[in-house]
């Protein structure tokens, strides 16, 4: 199965556009140029997709699509030049909302394109996870900075996208995935966010 | 000439086992919340192996075996779980001989796979090189810790690990590379290390 | 169209020992001792062509050609023993030279191979930036170093190696590439660094 073409595109623009915004906002905190900045968007929006890609061995899609590769540079740019304006607004709850629905998607599609690539149900979680997390990963470690992602402090980041991806693979062994039920698999994973920030969860740290 | 699968196949684990313990005692030192915990686990077990995979050209077996990548999560939950205990023990010593072992065993299966693969011998002596050390930098990184291994105040690490890829290469451009041989190199590799720590070797810093 | 197989060489030679350079150059300054200088020395200059052909799906050559591969050990040896003489004496210029050559030839190289394998202009162009600058990039990270390429205190350093890169794909739209014009992209990137050095521009930061 997989999602008819447009539907997987517009999807993994929004997614691409969402984490690019994320990896510019932390440029321009660096105090980056406008190429760092484009660099850090870029990397943000297409690095984990690229891991994927890498791994399973194809073509990587960031190189091939002009939306793809457009879409970080229009996000950096926004973002750079209107760094006069978010600095002082609480553009945030905005940007907070389209992360949380990138990652979401990320996590739903990667599963998918990593099951239908002949990978095995957990590889293809993983898979689905990593190209989820990895473009946030990577543009924070570019930057020199420790992955939010890893931190205890963090609201939960990791659980929403993993049970997407996990609920991709159920359907998958269940025989019933299609572009309709890996959509519910997204909006599951975007609903257990918001629940998860409305009541302030967060992941165990160690006892140390 | 390559192992037998079984004996190839126990020897990775162990040494993935002993990587991932590293990496997820580095992440309870960062304060990582257990999913962070586990994915610096995996990337000390799995990213040197992956590293070599993907310049090889061959789908990484990190992905492909659940052993594999079962193996860093149990060591993650472990380290995490544990803490509490470890913290004040000193479970350095057990630890630091794990590590040891699978840099060597690591040094000489990524030498082994990657002159199977077709690669002269420099080049596969570098691979499997970067295969035993891969895992350690990645996670470092990706702590934003430099890696130990650059330190001119840590102990010789690399050297034996290059003593073993070398020796791998040396037998087989003499004929005489087989598992037997390559467990010698091994364990070579293992004994540099521990006499090099006996004496308190340390490699050359740059007079400045 | 290819340059012909030797001056290819020899300009990716020069390349790879220059960014070399670079990368010993910032071992020694983190006090690493001679392996890690020379993994650094490795890193700054085989990375940015080895990721360049993992995106293009290639044997990477710096794994195939021992001249690849010794480039950089000679060049991190060359510092780290005259690291005595240089910490006060003024290579820099000498230094920034070499770079400053490398970038633009490496952008231009890396543009005309990744044409070559049949990529479309916008990702043959960025796939010969990022080979450009991701042995710099990757060693400075490595280093838990924010890459001074990123920050807007540095000079015009990108957009010298974006245009020669953009030059090869206008001439190769135009039908017109081959050894001379490619030659002559690199002439006008290195121009163009040394008018922005000498007249002292930066790229535009946000206004935070």
């Amino acid at each position: 199965m997989t999602f008819t073409g447009s539907v997987q595109y517009s999807m993994d623009l929004i997614g691409i556009f969402a984490f690019a915004l994320s990896g510019a906002f932390l440029a321009v905190r660096k105090d980056f140029d406008v190429f760092g900045t484009i660099i850090l968007a870029e990397v943000a929006g297409l690095g984990g997709g690229l891991f994927r890609d890498l791994v399973l061995g194809v073509k990587p899609v960031a190189f091939t699509d002009p939306g793809y590769y457009s879409a970080p540079v229009i996000a950096a740019l926004i973002v750079f030049f209107s760094s006069r304006i978010h600095r002082h607004a609480r553009l945030s709850d905005v940007f907070d909302t389209c992360d949380m629905a990138a990652l979401a998607l990320f996590g739903v599609t990667g599963t998918v394109k990593s099951l239908g690539h002949g990978f095995g149900t957990v590889p293809a979680v993983t898979l689905g996870l990593a190209s989820a997390v990895g473009g946030g990963v990577l543009s924070s470690v570019l930057a020199i900075q420790v992955p939010a992602l890893f931190q205890w402090t963090r609201d939960l980041y990791l659980l929403p996208a993993l049970t997407g991806a996990v609920l991709v693979a159920v359907f998958r062994l269940a025989g019933v995935l299609n572009g309709g039920t890996a959509m519910a698999a997204a909006v599951c994973a975007i609903g257990l966010r918001l629940i998860s920030m409305y009541f302030g969860w967060h992941t165990p740290r160690a006892y140390v």
